[in-house]
């Protein structure tokens, strides 16, 4: 039988304990070492998992030959550095989203993984739920027909980041949902925002994202808002969805609902429009952690050598627009373009 | 007993029938005349309403001297030249959402009312529902502290309108909203939107408002959605509002929560913001239809010679926002500045 | 061309309106005579409708003979009396739920309808709703194969009646759905309730009805609830339905979910029961108002000389279930039995 | 300092990981020992917990001098002989609900403890949850009046029990909420239901509990209902609740609405009653585990020696009641009287 892939774990704040009991409990993988550099937090590995080891200094890990992989659950501004130095020290890397601060960083790493034939992967969470992987396959199947819009509100109150705006904090989500879900790519972003602290970076944002054709995308962020909304609307020539995450049941709603065009040359004005209603759907959507079956993913794409979904290029085209989009703002909605073919290094 | 004002309504198609009833049935107005360009609509007034005279010729109502005041419930592009001949023939006037299609039409309707002492009322008829008076009132009482963001969704599958684009028609509420509760004017405006019907007006948009200070307003208004959505979120220093002009009764909904900022000169970015949750509160809301409050508040002015709530400047604020916005989507977000300060004619 | 069918209307108070403007406005009908004791009501009738002749004695309505038919739309003590002197005239008759007081009123004026070879038809307007004839099809279909259970909660805040309990005034309207989506009927009711002001009738009710096999019924109306709520659900042995008629579109939801039973004789107790889930579907309803499905039924079985699907026999049966569920609310609960089948008068 | 109250936990199925975990974290107890029948649940406390003890034989748990108190949470057939086998060994103990088979039972437990001087406590967990807490303050202080009615609807798919009907598997909930909030017992019961599977319990069953004055409670319990609800509703003359145990964050209600009651003795059947609609309004509720509430009282009374709030008599009370309306549903509804207050062993 296979040996267990063994697995690092940089940072056990809000997210590190949910990739270490997944991996602890997957078959196929065993956490080796926990490393945090707060000694409170190590202490609730250590009574949890006795068995795995824990330090403060991250670089224990790369320089234990045991270790496979490492997973990066850190600030995004300790991202590179991290990842980098997993990467040179011949792991393969699991970085928590977004990729880097820069796109910049995001080439360097892919580079380096590429050179070195290592995995490299971004947490791009609900890539791996069910709710977006059956959006995926109703766009791909064309069962919405072409695609109108994209449109979704991502709002609660909480958490302020203290080093990145609420761009990239919360619409990286929607970014790598749609870079999933959708065929094409934006080619320029408008965006507008505000920061309501005073020298705080912006915490709540408007990005109108505009793709060939008439394809429109928008997204609506805000960490200051009362109540919690996670809903995005979908518009197609023949079907819309409904997706909203915080049902407990029926995320994905179909509506077979839209327009008819008639074109009729003698009336151009009137009647040129038909409404269309019809049932709505709810596809039973299968109840697995997303963050196991992106555990899982990871672990398949280092036994195989293959490409994860959301591997270093994803992450650095969702860095591309994260960059554009803060850029933007700056500017009070002016448009910035977007050159999501990877230029080479 | 003073005698009735006597009303005439130009247009009755889908809102026109909603001013006859509501002239019909107030005490102090009677409807003498409607006029409509087609036949079997007014046949429906007169099965209705046998006592009311019909026309297919507007003009037959600005020649009855009989008549005080008009109603105008007509397409957009017929408000100016409609209001215009009213007024000049000595109406009052009250006139549909947008007031005109240009600034300088609002500019003209105005100096025109003023000259001849008459009154010149905008339907901005949500500013007359008990949810947006309530929020006026609690913004006005500092319940809210200072505002730091408005936002609204109002979004639905049609109707697709042939002669204005989307924000004319749905976007024209939220900006009656926002100039009734809120105390300041934007000074620009970025506005994204799109096309999909080929020749056909924007049927998506995106609106960002940007205010002295850091306050933020945000309008998303779709004629092409699965669902209708009409929900505003309302941050401010002390509490947050969430307006769902959908729910049946809980309308207008205050959240006690928040953020606190504290000046840590120490620790700059560490611990700076605090979370605040507490009670949530739905004042109980009068359930007068908002036409008939408006009905008779119009009348109210025509009798004291005052000036509405939504006069003829209020219509010509909403019309300059409408135009920048519009000019903005077609530069794709560029900023517009406006200038809501009314030069003089 | 065939001529019109005349009606006269008894009672303009709350559901009258609804009769006239109905009868007024479809094809094949005219509203010849309103019939009410308040004369300030009648002068709304005559406002609106000039054409309509209106007396305070229903009795002219019985003695002109160019009447074909009256619908009564009057408290329910009056309703065996009004119905019997019309049937008595020669007129067929619309009247509203419940039909009578009693189930000996009931055959009284089944046996006169039959005798005189007049339509008898009970105003069960929820039958004539998309939504209810949506679940009748798919239950005749056997697309939620057989049914476990019905359960329905209606209660709201007001408005209590001085001459019927909340059974006769709320569950009167399950029991017709029940009737006619159900292919079976009732062999028992236990029922219980309350009264909160003194000396009125029960407020608050609860009826259970049993039916052959295990199909179980339930019923829950309160005039004395803080929300409105208007919730069925249905179980069945295949799929199971939520109705909720407050929902402005998705009215019914066909859930593909239920249980799967094992009959494994070794292990009686252990892993018997599986759970099943699966997609749930909202099929789009026709929005025509129920009252027009139902005034055009009535006309048309006066052409024919049909029975309506809410005839005489089904508003018995619906009484003799509001007669037994009083008498065991009286009891606390005691079971009293049913003999829906008919006993010949 | 006081030395740390140690644990045993008997059964690790469903709800006893949640009790070790608890009793693990909060300080002031330490879990000593686990038992269950199954090693691979074993397997997974020592992986977790490495430093607690585990068997297969509860009776080493009695046998452990060390061990103070015993947490029991295996199936009801089981509670009495575990936990008087505990008590006899001289432990505190805390039960799962419901508190065992028969009330007979529950009194043997009692006499048990208080002949041995032992804290006996009922894991009545939503009474220890921050909304059924503030619902019983609201309750104390005359906030809603005097109470007409109490209705609960706690329905779902799932899970079938094999040794007790829905009534002891769900509607135990309402009754040990019931008997926390309300001030007054119910003095007879009268209950339906149905079971769906041949040979098993009922598997929906309805409650109408009946109290003096005219207070009435109802409660309905589904195993096989296609969506989740938790919801009731408390009316008071002066107030009424809504709670809704699934909202994430306004879990309780309170709408200032209403009747009011006009006494009129020379229209005794015109205009009665006067309807109030007022505010809403949702308090902030703490987010507390209720389990870690309950846990923290359960090592107050022991270290305090005092009566825990569910205690034995509570237990006992709601067994009563659960009896009772087994035994009205085996007779269709038929009232079964109920004397709450006990009769000396």
């Amino acid at each position: 039988m296979e040996s267990n892939i063994k697995i690092g774990v940089i940072g056990y704040g809000y997210w590190g304990p949910n990739l270490v009991r997944n991996f602890a409990e997957i078959p196929g993988s065993q956490v080796r070492m926990v490393s945090d550099f707060k000694p409170e937090l190590l202490a609730k590995v250590q009574s949890r998992y006795p068995s795995i080891q824990v330090t403060t200094d991250c670089r224990d890990m790369f320089s234990d030959p045991k270790i496979d992989a490492v997973a990066i659950a850190t600030p995004v501004s300790t991202h590179f550095d991290l990842a980098l130095a997993a990467l040179q020290a011949g792991k393969h890397v699991l970085v928590e989203k977004p990729m880097t601060v820069t796109s910049d960083q995001a080439m360097r790493l892919i580079d380096e993984a590429e050179r070195r034939n290592l995995v490299l992967m971004v947490d791009h969470t609900f890539v791996y739920t069910s709710a977006v992987r059956k959006m995926r396959e109703l766009i791909a199947n064309k069962v919405l027909g072409d695609i109108y819009y994209y449109d979704s509100v991502r709002v609660n109150l909480g958490l302020f980041q203290h080093d990145v705006n609420v761009i990239w904090d919360l619409a990286v989500h929607d970014l790598a949902i749609m870079n999933y879900v959708l065929s094409s790519q934006p080619y320029a972003v408008s965006a507008t925002g505000m920061s309501h602290v005073s020298g705080g970076p912006e915490n709540i944002a408007y990005l109108t994202l505009f793709f060939e054709g008439n394809l429109i995308a928008h997204i609506h962020v805000n960490w200051l808002a009362p109540v919690k909304v996670r809903r995005t609307l979908i518009g197609g020539t023949q079907k819309m969805i409904v997706y909203d995450d915080l049902e407990p049941s029926e995320k994905v709603k179909i509506y077979d609902k839209g327009i008819t065009i008639k074109d009729n040359s003698e009336s151009v004005y009137q009647m040129l429009i038909g409404y269309r209603a019809g049932d709505m759907w709810a596809p039973h959507l299968d109840m697995t952690e997303a963050i196991r079956v992106e555990a899982l993913h990871f672990l398949d794409c280092i036994r195989k050598g293959e490409r994860p979904i959301t591997d270093g290029e994803v992450g650095l085209q969702v860095v591309r627009i994260l960059e554009a989009a803060s850029q933007s703002m700056k500017r009070q909605g002016r448009l910035v373009e977007l050159d999501l073919a990877r230029v080479a290094a």
